[in-house]
């Protein structure tokens, strides 16, 4: 099998990748922002040919059982994340990629630290998680409403005050502590924010509400939580300046147009994989002859 | 959405689809049956019409959220079981569709009942189950080992001669309730026995001797756990006609032509799915004026 890699290294993209260590502004980063593509047909061969690569990707990863991938998508509401989820990865074999999608937490999950539920989730050896959301819900939609965490008996955190900076900083160190295990123990980690402005959201609120086979999507709720906006950005550009590591970096995906979007996370999903220098695996001389004395076997039977 | 099925209703064939309470007899059903297609290309049209059909009938059970869908794969080594499901179900929306492999259980799942490890993996309301293997192992390879159950420390079952006849009539109740429960709780359930002449696994088997890209799937003791072939026949008719039920029915599916099984699984799981009048929420009056008041507030925004 060659080396299909379409080779657009959206992977290092300096407008999409939020180097460890790198401050970051979401205000300088362009939510219509698609690279050298004019438009949606411009991009869909390179979607198409990734789509391709990644189900051959996914095929030797599960074959070598040696490395997983845990890809993390966070958002706004409407930013795209099940259609991104949708368009890039149904061409990969359902039996290698599992998707999770973290809702609000139940009250047996809120009895345990907030990873045990992610933990469970965890890719095994050879497979690909997708999580819809994730443990990182748990420095954003708790940061614009600290008194969720009340709510987590955490010993000590029995009122909002005590809900400080150095709280959300000992999160920080959790979650890359959680994140540095994982990939000390063979699980790639990328990590995606669907970067919508506030202006596309609400074109496409208004477009779950006009159009009714839409309506089922859309929760009034929605719109009540949008005028939180900016204490929403200002958590996620603290969390993903915190949490952008060698081993498990952010990238902030322009979204106003879905169809850069899944091109990008496509491409660098690819690419992450390319790197690991996928094979399927090779046997030992002794598995050598015991295929050959299985041989013998099978063409034997004829002779009883 | 029209309707696209391809009405080939080999959900109803009575070459396939085993009725409930009929003896099973697998050497009467040809391994090498294709209907009335001729080849791969004749049953490529429908197979592709299907997996389109699949991914619309999908996309709504999972806006539903009313029922489930449960597939159960079994077969002898070889047969095709995770090519079917790369096959049928790459066309799914991985957000929709978990695949469980069941292996040997662990030291854990030993100390439960043998359902409990099952029952962890049912689907969600909306979701597609597929079980690669799954609690049919329990009347199968332990049918061909029973010394196997004596490691399952059941009360009273410490000797071979205790895993008689009633034994296994008390299991297959068993199987019988857990689906019949699942079945009215919403999960509709079919379960497939990929149906490989003992020819036609020697030749596969070989191929994955000679061919070293192939070699990694081969394990010399498939050979060996070969020669109890009539014997895992024999377990199967078993199992097959005390568990095919109206709420859970059994399909023994020819599997010496790939291509035809394949297509007549796709066939059977849309048909399967059609059955159920499949569409997207309606949403009520109430939150009707919920949306219209949403809207409303989206668009005073711009006044602020």
């Amino acid at each position: 099998m060659g080396n299909n890699s379409t080779d657009n290294n959206f992977r290092k993209d300096p407008n999409l990748l939020v180097k460890p260590g790198s401050r970051v502004n979401l205000g300088e980063f362009n939510t219509k922002y698609t690279a050298h593509f004019k438009d949606k047909e411009d991009a869909s061969e390179m979607l198409a040919k990734d789509i391709q690569r990644l189900s051959e990707l996914q095929d030797m990863l599960y074959a070598m059982n040696t490395y997983s991938l845990l890809v993390v998508i966070q958002a706004m509401d409407a930013a795209g994340k099940d259609g991104t989820i949708k368009h890039v990865m149904t061409g990969v074999n359902p039996q290698g990629c599992n998707v999770t999608s973290f809702k609000q937490p139940s009250v047996e999950e809120l009895e345990h630290d907030f990873l045990w539920r992610i933990n469970k989730e965890m890719p095994k050896r050879g497979m690909i998680a997708i999580f819809n959301r994730s443990h990182y819900e748990e420095v954003l939609v708790t940061r614009v409403h600290p008194e969720y965490i009340l709510g987590q008996n955490i010993p000590g955190i029995d009122s909002l005050d005590k809900i400080d900076k150095k709280f959300w900083k000992k999160r920080f160190d959790i979650i890359n502590d959680f994140e540095m295990q994982a990939s000390e123990a063979g699980t790639v980690i990328i990590k995606f924010f669907l970067h919508v402005s506030k202006e596309e959201q609400k074109k496409r609120f208004l477009a779950r509400i006009e159009e009714p086979e839409k309506n089922w999507k859309f929760s009034a709720g929605d719109v009540k939580e949008r005028q939180n906006w900016d204490k929403y950005m200002k958590a996620f550009e603290d969390a993903i300046e915190n949490t952008s590591t060698e081993y498990a970096p952010w990238y902030i995906i322009p979204a106003d147009r879905k169809w850069f979007m899944r091109a990008a996370v496509g491409d660098i999903i690819v690419g992450t994989l390319e790197k690991l220098n996928l094979g399927y695996p090779k046997i030992s001389e002794k598995e050598k002859q015991e295929l050959q004395g299985a041989k013998a076997l099978l063409l034997n039977e004829d002779n009883n």
